[in-house]
């Protein structure tokens, strides 16, 4: 097994948190005889400061040469007023974009050794597993028209039916894994978009006879999310959607710096974190490596077909959860915290 | 004080918890010698069977012609694939055009008699009480262009300087009779609508110098609204991102059936539960009255200026929950519950 994987830290805690992710994939070469070559590239504000793009050209060539994408984070507060093409995320936007994967997983679940880091009361997260698949190509992030003009901002929403068709594919495919059931998050009560949206997703559910669909609007979702996290299987929705439902699922959880994600269907996949780039923590060490770590056991089973590596990382990061490791994000008040290298060590001796 | 109110019940549960609101109102109105006249009219899916139009011309002329609007509910998945000018949500959308309110008002709080039915952990819902201001009359709900053409589905999200000032005019002035802090939630690192939001949003600050504002991502506000619900006074923010986070913060109380909202900034305000016209118990009467209730107090304090009659209403509403009335929404097994008219009554008897 080759695999070339394109590293690419970008700002604040992304490189902390890669880092450890690398550390892991190379224990796991180390044992199986697999040949990873790991190159690093810059993107997102350090991008900007070194080379004044959020995506430089010779890190755009790394990325597509390699077979992955592993990111950690991007953004950084003193980009906030910039104009967008001098804005991190644009980078972020642009790779998303060249790479060609649409559809973005992240799955969250209760990890049983945690059960204390979420808000949400014990007996409800219990045996949560949810697997989001976000759109990541098209919606407002990349919709034409977009601008200021003459004190009015204008944004677009825009789906295809071919853009819709293909990420309801991938989360009925998920489906038929899982517990076989999709929930479709819309707004068609008032969007357009939404009513494609939940047209397309009716059709393609005919091929998938053994997968339950159902649909359900953004707003209450939100809140049946939080109510009934066991309720759901696979939660297919669109990009902005996406982000929001996302990041609040993480509470399932306990917390955002666990959580993984998964590009696919494209050119190159690409890994990354859900969790952003954390200025206020940065370069102190004490980052959850987890979402990274998770994100790179994801590479192993998407990218590398490995499903057995994949587990056995996930696997190493139950085990040191159980063990009673926790980054900061995990110890309420001012409890003793592991740093982020412990953790990434703990998890790398299970692999 | 003479009110003129206009009373359109709408769909599903609407008619029913209107009346109870209706009941508390004429309760108030009696004891204090108020003369309050109610007018009802039809408006969504009951419009659109009775008269082929979701906003028939006569409610909307009995509403311009009245100094409040009490609305139940729209919508029904009969017209859940009707053109738009035949759905239930679209009379909705035009009714809060035509009274020209841009301030939707939402407060969530979690009621000491009610700690058990949030889901969050008790200790950190405990003392929670937010005020949403959502944007009401801009962004995706009513942008142009929109439509399916040619297999693709656009949407325009779209906002004017003034559409932003004037609201965030009202969240600040929320903020300083409250706790003196509004956190403003976009999607500022993707979206150019939210750049020029958080430029207008800040500019305004200025003239509110005792008021602290935040701003905050909605993907992550989505998540620290269920981790720390505590730490928010007033949330501000777009119609979208409005809509989908007064539902999650249902939560917070434990049932969206408690919520009331508050539209105000036009013509005629306009007052109308959060929750959705729930066709599955309409009939029933066991849908929870406490939103619609609630509705009217705020109607009192907005419209009428009577803050010592909607605080009669509030604590009658504490009263009886603390006297163990619950709908069906507040008890999460099989047990026994109230029925609508039972909470609506008890509440009547306390006002
Ligand atoms: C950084 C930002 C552009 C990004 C997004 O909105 O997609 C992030 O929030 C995410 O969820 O991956
Ligand atoms: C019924 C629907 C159009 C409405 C909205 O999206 O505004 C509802 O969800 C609400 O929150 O009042």
């Amino acid at each position: 097994m080759k695999l070339k994987i394109a590293v690419l830290g970008g700002d604040g805690v992304g490189p902390e948190v890669t880092a450890e992710a690398v550390r892991v994939l190379r224990a796991i070469a180390n044992v199986n005889g697999y040949e990873f070559q790991f190159t690093e590239a810059e993107v997102g504000g350090v991008a900007i400061r070194k080379h004044g793009s959020p995506l430089p050209e010779k890190t755009l060539h790394t990325c597509l040469e390699s077979d992955a994408v592993l990111l950690g984070a991007v953004g950084h507060p003193e980009f906030d007023s910039m104009p967008r093409d001098k804005k991190p995320e644009t980078g972020l936007l642009a790779l998303r974009q060249a790479l060609g994967g649409f559809a973005n997983l992240r799955p969250v679940q209760a990890y049983a050794a945690l059960s204390d880091s979420s808000p949400i009361k014990q007996e409800l997260v219990f045996g949560a597993d949810v697997m989001i698949v976000r759109e990541l190509l098209g919606g407002l992030y990349f919709g034409e028209p977009r601008g200021i003009k003459d004190d009015t901002a204008t944004n677009t929403m825009s789906y295809s039916r071919y853009e819709i068709e293909r990420v309801a594919h991938i989360a009925f495919q998920q489906a038929r894994n899982r517990r076989k059931k999709v929930t479709s998050v819309d707004k068609a009560n008032v969007l357009e978009c939404s009513q494609l949206w939940r047209l397309v997703v009716t059709e393609v559910a005919k091929q998938y006879s053994d997968v339950k669909l159902e649909h359900a609007y953004v707003d209450s979702f939100a809140m049946r999310l939080i109510q009934a996290p066991t309720a759901f299987d696979v939660v297919l929705t669109e990009n902005l959607f996406g982000d929001i439902l996302s990041d609040e699922a993480a509470v399932i959880g306990g917390s955002l710096g666990l959580l993984a994600s998964a590009t696919i269907g494209g050119e190159v996949d690409l890994y990354e974190p859900v969790h952003g780039s954390a200025p206020d923590i940065a370069g102190k060490g004490i980052a959850n490596p987890v979402g990274a770590i998770n994100s790179v056991a994801m590479l192993l089973r998407h990218t590398a077909k490995l499903e057995q590596d994949a587990r056995l990382i996930e696997s190493a990061v139950n085990a040191v959860l159980l063990d009673g490791y926790r980054t900061k994000d995990l110890v309420p008040s001012a409890r003793k915290f592991n740093t982020t290298a412990e953790v990434g060590s703990a998890i790398e001796r299970q692999c």
